[in-house]
């Protein structure tokens, strides 16, 4: 059974569509069946179709971080020019995501999706729905790196700029480690109970370790050391912690972030 | 109860000696009573008394480690020149540790101790026991070496040579969220209850996830990236993982470890 998450939702990330690309078929054999993209679109697709910019979202975020980081009037990429398709990765939690598949694949039996079936399935819907066939830019950053290289070498001849940002084209080992601490902080928690939690809270000791390995390996020693928790209004690390970082993963489905952790 | 475990032996890790150095008044306030100290020496204090080196162990390290790794022949401290005490830190598994304290404050409630009290305690035992008032040299690696800055501090007139390794005088905020990482990994396993398990093994999967934290955060992309665990005679990064760091840290005991990883 799905479960409920209003953190998945247009009150804290603001408006978006729900593409239905058909069905699905994974690099690694599943088939996700009527999927679901969710996509916002900033600007105007031109006559000559050639301004279309796209930007996939890294581990854990949504269009709405890269919409109100990267795109806007003055920003880097400006929708009077462009027209901006943000699109959430499957399992992001908008769009098809572990929490709200019903059926056979729902929850802890969501397949494995990879970094291709993300570009494939975006393609569709450039394609199919918003008849794109060429991109003058598709950029993202970490794991929207990812989904940026792949995007250049499966359509070399429609990407015309690639712009990847703090991510690699090849998985470094030291990643794969990574990847495995988050999973395991999530997957070890007793209110995981094998992917089967009744409510996302349920996960919130998994939750509250994920957020702290976050603090250790995404932020450096230099942000710990320079204080620079101070310029964001925080009082203490533990405050920066507690009221970042936690407060950040808290609202957010364990299935989810173990289906793009996955991907990593 | 204390709680059985063999892996804190002669038989893993070689002769030593237990000294009682009687009552040690903590610096957090709590009262180590009848405190004993693990200790190894090899070489023979001379005449002078002035041929002393003190080495103190590392986070999950006992004084067997040091002894093979940098003290023999042809090694960095060679005992035909110099008497070496190798001494076992509170908390180290050898001597007085949560896991073999009788009465009260045993297992999960045995005190907090900082690195200032094992100096003490140090200086205790070279004076008390071993009739030693001066070193030739300190010397220790990471928490190691903490004890040897603290050493230095302490009783400089006393200390002719400090040697560091890999350590810091003054702790960085991201090793205290290093260590929080090591303690919530451990304290979060529901076999953990408390910190009173039966079998050390209870905590098996605190002490993977805890293995897990180091192959993130200790060794380093270039370790991973360079595949060095191929030259330490194994098949794979996993292989590594399992054969190497969870083989060494599973027959801890976590208590001991949380005992080691608060004095960061």
């Amino acid at each position: 059974m799905p479960i409920d998450n209003p953190y998945y939702s247009a009150a804290v990330h603001g408006d978006f569509e729900l593409a239905d690309i058909g069905d699905l078929v994974l690099e690694e054999g599943a088939t996700l069946r009527g999927c679901q993209l969710a996509y916002q679109t900033l600007g105007t697709l031109n006559a000559a179709k050639d301004n279309a910019v796209l930007i996939p979202t890294w581990y854990s975020g949504n269009h709405s971080v890269m919409r109100d980081t990267y795109v806007g009037a003055g920003r880097a990429i400006d929708p009077d020019e462009h027209f901006v398709v943000m699109v959430n990765q499957i399992g992001s939690g908008l769009g098809t995501s572990p929490h709200n598949v019903a059926g056979p694949y729902g929850r802890a039996r969501f397949p494995r999706v990879r970094i291709g079936d993300d570009v494939v399935a975006q393609e569709r819907l450039l394609r199919e729905v918003l008849g794109i066939e060429e991109l003058a830019l598709v950029f993202g950053g970490s794991m929207g790196a990812q989904q940026t290289y792949e995007w250049a070498v499966r359509f070399p001849d429609r990407v015309k700029r690639a712009a990847p940002l703090a991510g690699t084209s090849r998985i470094y080992q030291h990643y794969v480690i990574w990847a495995q601490t988050l999973v395991d902080a999530l997957t070890s928690d007793p209110g995981y109970v094998g992917g089967w939690y009744r409510d996302p809270a349920d996960v919130r000791g998994g939750l509250q370790r994920h957020a702290g390995l976050f603090a250790l390996h995404v932020l450096s020693n230099e942000f710990w050391t320079g204080e620079h928790w101070r310029g964001l209004g925080f009082s203490s690390p533990e405050d920066f912690v507690v009221g970042f970082l936690e407060a950040y993963f808290q609202p957010m489905d364990a299935g989810d972030l173990l289906t793009q952790a996955w991907k990593w």
